[in-house]
């Protein structure tokens, strides 16, 4: 992600309260007393400019939303989305994924999306891979005893690490789609990275994986 | 696999019983004597005309093979390869995939090769695919503790199914390759399939999935 120096970004954010929650740890099992209603939590992390996000929040006015980016600069790009759209199942965070289990509590999340996530190819960056087994045990924590993992990518090695730290960390294969938009898959909802990368002719990888089971 | 009629292949399979062994079912739990070696067997399902078995068994003197294929038309060039080859190190077997644990006792096999299987794509076919779960817990009872299966294919859905059916049975993915021609994978050896189809510029895909933990 370009990122452009927009020193006014935080200021922005700020002063919309009711759209990126200021206090996401204040809010740990709590979300659905927040949305006002108790449908499922689906959790975005990466959410970049929030084409995906408020989208989905349109589609599925009974579902809740909730996009985790780290960048003021981008995030400020979903935030105008969602003042354009006003959409109360939607909701940003200007956060780190690290911090995932401080704002959600056990089991409070249905879903997480990873779409287009930043592959660092390096080995000695394995780490920063939000599907490193580092980050799975924090989804494992924050998702409930059904929930899974919905990942998109274009970039074929980062999709093969997935597969295989997904599956090594006990999340099992729900669905595998190696060539997305030529599949039978219907109501994708296509990501600003996805837009630009299935134009230029790359195939587009999609995976779904269950949580494992609580270990006892 | 186009089958041409060759009314002689059965004679001629059972003019080699050295190189096809003609009742497996009587060396259930011997194999080790019968290579006389303690070296790990690896059996291959749908062996076809023999090019990755040979050629494996040429590689590693020090492991053995078994390669099971149903039609004596086919396996005939199997056993062509064998004679030429006089390795001692490589069996052939004419049976069906189905009887597998009639062949080898409970942990015998150290690694089962699906390459380039029929992808029976029509969803009434299912059962018949080899990574259908009915296979996939006859390949768990013959595998060793750690042992695993080395698929390779150039068909996209039977892959996608594949990885599927193998994390939903409980095989952990240790390796995927998303294109194999094009990975740094090294030591691939070329099936009679993967030559034709790599030509074609067809991917090929491919994965190695260790065997569930043995339930209690
Ligand atoms: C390659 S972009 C993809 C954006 C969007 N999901 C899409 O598909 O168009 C990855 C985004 O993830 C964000 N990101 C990376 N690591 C993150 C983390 N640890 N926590 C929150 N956001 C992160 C980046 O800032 C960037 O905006
Ligand atoms: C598509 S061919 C691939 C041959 C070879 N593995 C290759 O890659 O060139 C599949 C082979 O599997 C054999 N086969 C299919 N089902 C089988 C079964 N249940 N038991 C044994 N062989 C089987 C077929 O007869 C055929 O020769």
């Amino acid at each position: 992600m370009r990122l452009r120096n927009k020193p006014w970004a935080k200021d922005k954010i700020a002063a919309y309260p009711q759209h990126v929650i200021p206090d996401p740890e204040a809010q740990r099992g709590r979300w659905h007393e927040l949305f006002g209603n108790d449908g499922p939590i689906h959790v975005e992390i990466g959410t970049g400019k929030g084409k995906f996000l408020t989208e989905m929040g349109r589609l599925h006015p009974d579902m809740n939303f909730i996009g985790i980016e780290l960048y003021p600069s981008v995030l400020v790009s979903a935030l105008d989305k969602l003042i354009e759209s006003g959409l109360p199942n939607v909701k940003l965070l200007n956060a780190n994924a690290k911090d995932l289990t401080a704002f959600f509590a056990e089991g409070e999340v249905a879903r997480i999306y990873l779409n287009f996530s930043d592959p660092w190819p390096k080995k000695r960056h394995e780490k920063r891979r939000l599907t490193h087994r580092g980050f799975l045990s924090l989804y494992e924590r924050v998702l409930a005893e059904d929930g899974d993992i919905h990942l998109k990518t274009d970039n074929q090695s980062f999709f093969e690490y997935s597969l295989v730290s997904l599956s090594q960390y006990g999340f099992v294969l729900a669905a595998v789609q190696l060539d997305l938009h030529r599949s039978d898959v219907v109501g994708n909802v296509m990501t600003e990275y996805e837009e630009k990368f299935s134009l230029k002719g790359n195939r587009i990888y999609r995976c779904e994986a269950v949580r494992p089971p609580r270990r006892p």
